[in-house]
């Protein structure tokens, strides 16, 4: 659907403002509490303590923009959907669980009402299956423009924050499901940030760092790999989607799969792929490579440099 | 400034996000801790206990838009400065204070590298004026337009979190500084978040309810004005900026003062202001109506039909 309109009837313009607000309280519905935990006052005061024993604060910020993430061929409930699904791939990438979350939209004044419901009904549909309460936000007008930024607040599951430092020389490189030909398949959409794995991998002291792919693995695994180290990994090893190939694998992005490094020996390897499968039966867990010095000999291994991940501003 | 350049060499895509994120950290510099406390992982790790005994946690979140908030005649740094500053005033207003914040840009690929600089300079003096840690952020493609949005945590400086709700009828109604003109004297682009005010008011118990004038007096003072109640309002008593009139204090908006209700009697109020005077001897306070009953004679007080603060989308 096309967000704007030109008919004046169908658009947040005609509304106006005074009476837009409880038409999204109604389409957020239980998604959003009620004041001072939700939408109407200067701030939104969270319903839940954010830390305690134990617990480390996290917080992260992404957008999504039409134009550039989206266009006239998405339903704006998948717009809504993925908002948030992304920003919950973050805290996952964290071992964390998330908290609360608030949206700001900038909107052209010709937005169709109905486009907005659509992504409001979208956001609150995930949302509550995440168990994550929409405590406020804020719309501005944005003429020719359509930006929705959401924040996640989110805390660590134990003492530990999992994050893209800690790898060393020595460390297999895992990734969790397959890999590539997410735009295409329209997995960016409809995936299921991994909440449940992130907190588990967190919770495992083989697990050495680690983060969510959404660049592309071959541009993304370089956040993981330390100075004077290099990414060695194996075509034959990736888990690449059916009817892919290893190119998009590796350079297509939006996988929204946890990236990860294990510290040990290849016993404790496997030891821990086998805890996994028992755990995650329905989603794989791929040892893909090892991170070597920078300078040893690359037989076999992929030539990174020859792949790109999505590039931002190019 | 005008945000976009032209000129390849002078943008932000000749330079690429690769070498864009090491210019933001040093345009950053102290106000922008180290990973996992400040930019470089999926989520941001707050470096802070955001709760305690006593505090409960905030959250706000505003953005500036190019072509709505500033244009090209805005230094780049003030429109930093501002996107932090408007923040402030919402955690102001619940009587709280600052702990961290996100920012997320959407970014047309030819803003110029030089606006950038002066935008970030701009929020990281802000930043660091206030003591707010800039925690991480966002960076996105956004051809044809610039969107910062701010989301700002904090907490609150005592058990009680000042809202929107609490006055009623009998209560006085009062506000800080000098009201009108904000965007014709630039008020709007060097005011202070009225931080210590808001902490101090919080903690009286004779203030009912607390807002800041972002819309206008004559639109925001509804948010606080109980079912039932009319604010009556003084046109004599109001305190109007040098050079500017009536109208201007009621509708002109970007005040970024402070609105509240006081319960009791006369005396009460003139005990209040006399310890504000003390306390904050250069700014301001006035009491300027009180909240009477819907059908109360209007008599000399401000008909508020007749004023309108700003709409959205309009």
């Amino acid at each position: 659907m096309h967000p704007f309109s030109d008919i004046p009837s169908a658009t947040i313009a005609a509304l106006g403002e005074q009476k837009l607000l409880p038409r999204i309280r109604r389409w957020l519905g239980s998604a959003m509490p009620a004041a001072p935990h939700g939408m109407g006052d200067d701030c939104a005061c969270l319903p839940v303590p954010r830390t305690g024993r134990n617990r480390a604060p996290l917080v992260t910020v992404d957008p999504v923009i039409y134009g550039e993430h989206f266009d006239d061929a998405v339903a704006p409930r998948a717009v809504g959907q993925k908002l948030l699904s992304r920003n919950l791939s973050d805290i996952a990438a964290m071992g964390g669980r998330p908290d609360a979350a608030v949206v700001a939209l900038a909107l052209d004044p010709r937005v169709r009402l109905e486009w907005l419901e659509g992504f409001y009904r979208g956001l609150a549909a995930t949302a509550r299956r995440h168990g994550v309460p929409l405590v406020g936000g804020d719309l501005a007008t944005h003429r020719g423009g359509l930006v929705a930024t959401l924040t996640l607040l989110g805390h660590s599951t134990g003492p530990r924050v999992l994050t893209r430092a800690g790898a060393r020389v020595g460390d297999f490189i895992a990734v969790t499901g397959v890999l590539g030909g997410s735009l295409m398949s329209g997995h960016h959409w409809k995936f299921t940030p991994r909440l449940a794995e992130g907190a588990w991998l967190a919770g495992r002291s083989e697990v050495s760092a680690m983060m969510d792919l959404s660049d592309g693995l071959a541009k993304d695994v370089h956040a993981l790999t330390p100075a004077r180290a290099r990414a060695a990994l194996f075509g034959d090893l990736l888990p690449i989607r059916p009817g892919q190939d290893l190119r998009a694998a590796l350079g297509d992005g939006e996988d929204y799969e946890l990236l990860f490094t294990l510290r040990g020996d290849p016993a404790d390897a496997r030891r821990l792929v086998a805890a996994w499968r028992k755990k995650f039966s329905r989603v794989p867990l791929t040892v893909i490579g090892r991170l070597e010095p920078a300078g040893a000999p690359s037989d076999g291994t992929i030539d990174l440099s020859a792949h790109h991940g999505f590039a931002h501003f190019g």
